[in-house]
């Protein structure tokens, strides 16, 4: 059955997950669509502002008319009226007429344009001197400057963002269908593990990682199933297996990490009916001991127990696979977010792995200096030290001092 | 009583804001403290992991006891014991003793080192052969290595991330103490503005603000509480004012663009008790006129109508004012979030105020090149189209193609 031993390079893992579809969708209205991935394009159905509207306040009237007007000589125009607030109009403009409007308003029949108040001086309770001429639509909005009928607002696969919002509210579209959100479910394992609330021993540790983890997901746009602490033991890991991909999306196991528990994760993951082991170990540093199985659109992951080593696991892949999940038209690119820094010393690789090094930043000289931060991967107070990581690629046998490198930063 | 007309200049306004006082604090649980921002420092009050813990599957000893061990001359060592998960071992070693031991586990009394399980060889029962030395404390994390007792884990001030949360675990800390949230209280003013709901009649809009400001409330950590629209008439302003500043921090008023209306919103902001007014009109475009009112440490905002002018006073003051009120130790700088752009066609700009300036990004050749999108700041599809932001100092006259620049941009 598990006759086979499969350290699968980063990249063919990311390929692994390509295929992996989006969830279902849902409507959301739209003060709960911030960050909500839409599920389809936003067409809109009408022209935004809809009518000729003006963008200050003054003298609606037709452009032409205001033809060789200037500060010596200015033209008058008569007032026939005043445009009232979110109404229309009833009145048109003849030759030399104008009318009164504020911001926002429409503009009268045989009006073009708007001088501003600035350039006017009322001569006579109904007569207006206007001191500038204005060019057609000058000061005005067009029914469809903002949107067209039939125009495509916003795209499929992108998340929803605050001018988004607006956007969707100008034009009448109170709620959107988005992509259902993924659900993960997260177990640690470990005998000796106990939960947050509990007194340790000398020997146990408390659970770390269903916390990290959860963190991680709700950052990314996953919603954690906490199934809490199972022990090392391949019954215990099957039934808890089964629970978590009958409810989730996705599987996040974490411990384990001695040899004879690894086995029993990998045991506990076969066990599930067409299940298939996608990796058995990951050429990355830190996070090696990762075991990857799929079952349809649903993946089980088998984690270190080293919190630095399952968030960096997270970030590489399962931050990509949430994206996917989600319908997001490009997935999140790992180095998506991050600035270049300097090295401030030697750091070594291996060839052959992807070493991922936490880094702690400060400015000097107006550039970013990266200072590794050496540290076992079980130790949590490394990753709270650093403000970013520093990818070292499968064939790069170390960096020098000075070399310029890209630190993906922590989302704050 | 409203004899002035105070423009003031932009830095003016963050330096007003300087003395606004963070809110209360209230405990959450872990699993809800993500992107909160700690409200005391986190002092550990134990030793993490608390015991010497083994970080390899293999043997513990003394590492003076493999000193001269190698492939070709295997030392002997008698296997005493094997250290059970989470339990402390029942027995020590003595000279030339090891036991079995599995990553995560305590090392057993008389040990300081493990020598991993790929240099060991099996020869009897109880007896293995190590071919290679380990130094003192090798694959082994000291008692104190991950946290000390005392020490400063967390800081007053700074948001949570997912590594936050693993540590906060690891010390067995459930619930946080974080500042409370601020509440925003949005209200958008103008005769023209119908609801998200109603069918527009020509001449009408419906409101965009409310859902912008909302979105953006919610991205920069604040709670929206969604007044509605209200006319631009005083007596009904300055209900629905009390009302906001009753319920709220920071109350969130848009529209009423037209010059009559502004100073509806100035004299319902004064009909406040003990209110003074900051600034009456703002140094920046767009957005200029911006009123803003401070009553102790809660502060009104007149904001344009304009969409695209109250998104740029948002993203300017009113995410900063966020990050005081929110206890944020370093409130976020204006561009924090920023990369460098090459602009491709040369920008006009006023002296005197400070220009924000709508840009597209697109990849060209390695550099991102910023593509200014013009249009009046009605738009709010010029803000969809745009991926960011570009300032342009109070003292700058326009800016050339092919000069650099800094765009913020917008959160995804």
């Amino acid at each position: 059955m598990r006759s086979f031993f499969k350290v699968k390079r980063p990249e063919d893992i990311i390929e692994s997950l390509k295929d992996i579809k989006p969830l279902g969708t849902e409507p959301v209205h739209i003060t709960g669509a911030l960050t909500r991935i839409l599920a389809r394009d936003i067409i809109s159905s009408e022209d935004l502002p809809g009518f000729q509207r003006c963008t200050v306040d003054g003298y609606a009237l037709a452009a032409k008319d205001t033809f060789g007007a200037g500060e010596n000589l200015p033209t008058p125009f008569t007032i026939v009226g005043e445009v009232r607030m979110g109404e229309i109009p009833n009145f048109g403009l003849g030759r030399g007429e104008c009318a009164q409007i504020s911001t926002g308003n429409m503009l009268p029949e045989g009006a073009d344009a708007v001088v501003m108040i600035e350039y006017s001086q009322m001569v006579e309770d109904a007569v207006v001197e206007i001191s500038r001429p204005v060019s057609p639509l000058e000061n005005v909005v067009q029914p469809d400057d903002d949107v067209k009928t039939g125009q495509v607002v916003l795209h499929k696969g992108t998340p929803v963002r605050p001018q988004d919002l607006g956007i969707l509210a100008g034009l009448g579209i109170g709620h959107v269908d988005v992509f259902t959100k993924p659900r993960a479910a997260i177990i640690s394992t470990g005998e000796e593990i106990v939960d947050i609330g509990e007194k340790t021993k000398a020997g146990q540790i408390r659970d770390i990682n269903s916390y990290t983890l959860g963190g991680l997901c709700v950052e990314s746009g996953a919603e954690p199933i906490y199934l809490g602490i199972t022990r090392d033991r391949f019954e215990d890991l099957k039934t808890l297996t089964e629970k978590a991909i009958s409810q989730a999306d996705v599987v996040l196991l974490s411990g384990g990490s001695s040899v004879g528990a690894k086995d029993f994760t990998l045991d506990a993951f076969l066990s599930i009916a067409e299940v298939e082991i996608v990796a058995h170990g990951v050429s990355i540093s830190p996070g090696k001991p990762t075991v990857i199985a799929r079952k349809g659109n649903k993946t089980l992951w088998g984690l270190p127990g080293h919190p630095v080593s399952a968030m960096i696991i997270f970030d590489v892949f399962i931050r990509y696979l949430f994206g996917r999940l989600s319908g997001v038209s490009s997935p999140p690119e790992y180095d998506g977010h991050a600035i270049e820094a300097e090295l401030d010393r030697n750091i070594e690789s291996a060839s052959g792995r992807e070493d991922y090094i936490r880094v702690k930043l400060t400015r000097s000289e107006g550039r970013w200096l990266a200072t590794p931060i050496l540290g076992k991967s079980g130790l949590i107070s490394t990753m709270v030290e650093a403000d970013g990581i520093i990818r070292i690629d499968i064939n790069t046998e170390g960096l020098y001092r000075g070399e310029k490198v890209k630190v993906r930063l922590f989302y704050k």
